[in-house]
């Protein structure tokens, strides 16, 4: 019976990584022997399966289960972690969604970071031992108890960090500092616009700025969090007002940087603030995620909204704009070791106390529903962290969604939960 | 007699200060006493007339001739110089079209940089002495014997620099400079593309790449420059071939900076040969000028031909646009204190010998149309100088050309006129 579970097992997983293609870092090791037992409890050390997040197809909430996976082995060149922690970002919204440009077909387990503990190292594989304390970035696969990564993606965690911090630095850091620094130049005395200030990356970018002398950063939040928010950002403002006058009246000659996660009819605001030599930057598009499911109408909103740039106007101008993506940067155009310079630099930063993650709460891997509709209705101020060993709280009992096979749009009913009241764990 | 040419010359600069409204920087007085004699050649320092270079309505070369007008006198805040050499760039060719974006009405007097020694101060006028060598920005009126700048568009010039060096310094310098640190961010090991190498500003950008360790530099200029442009550019490509295909063989991975100031169909070539984090910066649009008059034609393709950028396409690519107008930044964007930090930065740059201006060649005022149809030509390696105190060279004669007070394009026939040959003086 156990047997007939991980052979199963086994199958799905092949299933996967024939769909995935090359997408994918996981590989697979065919069930086989071991007579591991099939408990829904966290794997020994010595059993080939794991607990995992699946995505069944692309869809609402309901499209995610925790289910059993065979365990991955490290290739030649990789790392295989024992997974503590990972990161929940907006993009995993789009990409349950199916909202995001050329995603691999599902089944898939979703998840671009995590950190743990390195548990074996594949062949040929460098600069790291058994138990050394390590956070990644993944092509997918994170959400998972056990994770392979290629070594360059792989980077040690300083001492002082705890594997909640290490989850929710990689992703939001790397993006603040490339933006900040590496496409735009921030320098003393500038001034800063960024979206959605409350959530991971703007927390980021906000400690970013305060390590640069005379700063000023300018953000938008939900109103619930501008207490929260105070004392790392100069001015804060309503999301759903008119920024753009605010910004105008404290501001009247404009900004230097403008950091846009919304996308939309934002990047034609965001241009207008700039100040000559100003640079905007689109690192996300959130603004095309308005209801569970995606939705054409928003989509096509957004697109239509979002100004085409004549280069001739920002000649005339003397305007920057630019667009950032990390996850393209490591996966797609290869700047790994780019990555890494930057992973370093921001690490000294934190030994010498200059940026700490800020962690929203914790969220047992069964409990991933709610943290989504959590970030889905900006309810968070800093990271949300899927932690792995946590048991789902008793209010959330197990996963008990029966994943659609089908692939049909099983739509759940939309609307403010008021996730606050079942929370379990919110630092 | 003399009395009467002076008031003539008063009325006129009067007219031409009317039409200009707030765009001049010059100011004038009312002839009145003094009774200066109305002579050709250089007046003497008392006198209230000078020789100016004026563009009496847009269209072809013939619109160009030297006559008297008013000396100006420095109001509070301006520097009044006796000028030494000014600088031609091919935006005074556009200039002289109309080609322009709300160009000022004719008659005026063209030229956005000169050089010289400060004759007399403002009101409130701080920094500079009687007997200062300075150098200049100007909103036009720079062609001319006599100029007055605001204070804060003047700079004082190091003691090893010549007159010609400085007419050949302040735009291409500052321009390649901001470029390439304030908009961009070159640093050790980066690529740069930069169209018309050999000209004023490709010839900046060559040397002060090499201040970076490790740039490589990637020219397009006519096959006759390419011998005296090697020692600075890495790899150059005839400005009439493929230089796309002959940049992917030599680095396939793309370019980190690409500087044009061709515009049309080369921006998208330009957007397509970046690397990811790549900056493209657009900071001209001499493919605008193909004949010696405005272009509805050309200009129309020029504008068809330069591709409108989606926002969530760079946000996908990882690129950077940008659009680079020193003018705009200093007359309408009100950046002087940015450019005159810019200035001192490269100064220092010239006292190391680090960079130093290329001078293609010096011109008399009256030889201004034959240095405009070199620059015109892409005749020129480096900068093209008006010399104020220079005699044209008895092949030129005195300036013969009536003005069509009409207005009326009388077109010249185009062509390439070999100006090598009738050239006074080549450096």
């Amino acid at each position: 019976m156990a047997k007939e579970a991980a052979d199963a097992a086994g199958e799905t997983e092949h299933m996967i990584e024939n769909n995935l293609g090359e997408t994918t870092t996981t590989t697979t090791t065919t069930g086989g022997g071991g007579g591991g037992t099939a408990e829904k409890a966290a794997s020994p050390a010595d059993a080939k399966e794991m607990r995992a997040v699946v995505l069944s197809g692309f869809g609402g909430l309901n499209k995610l289960r925790v289910s059993r996976r065979t365990m991955p082995e490290p290739q030649p060149g990789e790392i295989k972690i024992r997974v503590k922690a990972c990161g929940l970002n907006f993009l995993d919204l789009m990409v349950r969604q199916g909202n995001i440009d050329s995603p691999p077909k599902p089944p898939l387990v979703p998840g671009f970071e995590c950190c743990g503990i390195v548990e074996s190292v594949g062949e040929n594989t460098e600069g790291f031992e058994v138990r050394d304390r390590v956070m990644a970035f993944t092509h997918y696969n994170a959400w998972a108890e056990v994770v392979c990564a290629p070594v360059d993606f792989v980077y040690k965690m300083p001492e002082e960090m705890t594997f909640h911090e290490a989850a929710a630095f990689t992703m939001n850091f790397v993006t603040a500092y490339m933006m900040l620094f590496e496409v735009a130049n921030l320098r003393e005395g500038m001034s800063v616009l960024v979206h959605s200030v409350g959530g991971g990356v703007g927390q980021a970018v906000a400690q970013l700025c305060s390590t640069v002398p005379g700063v000023t950063v300018f953000g938008t939040a939900s109103c619930f969090k501008h207490a929260a928010v105070r004392d790392s950002v100069t001015h804060v403002f309503d999301r759903n007002g008119d920024y753009v006058q605010e910004v105008k009246k404290i501001s009247p000659e404009g900004i230097d940087i403008v950091l846009d996660c919304l996308c939309g009819e934002n990047t034609g605001k965001g241009l207008g603030l700039l100040k000559p030599l100003g640079t905007y930057i689109l690192y996300g598009a959130s603004n095309m995620v308005t209801g569970e499911t995606k939705s054409f109408f928003s989509f096509a909103k957004s697109w239509w909204q979002v100004e085409k740039v004549n280069p001739i106007k920002l000649y005339e101008d003397n305007k920057v704009i630019a667009g950032f993506s990390l996850l393209n940067l490591l996966f797609k155009q290869g700047r790994c070791s780019l990555v890494k310079t930057v992973i370093e630099k921001l690490l000294a930063l934190f030994n010498q106390k200059k940026i700490k993650p800020v962690v929203d709460s914790l969220w047992a891997l069964e409990e991933v529903k709610d943290a989504m509709q959590r970030i889905h209705d900006r309810g968070n101020i800093g990271k949300l962290i899927l932690d792995v060993e946590k048991s789902p709280t008793p209010l959330m009992a197990s996963d008990s969604t029966e994943t659609s096979e089908a692939g049909e749009e099983e739509e759940d009913p939309e609307g403010d939960n008021d996730n606050k009241e079942r929370m379990p764990f919110i630092q």
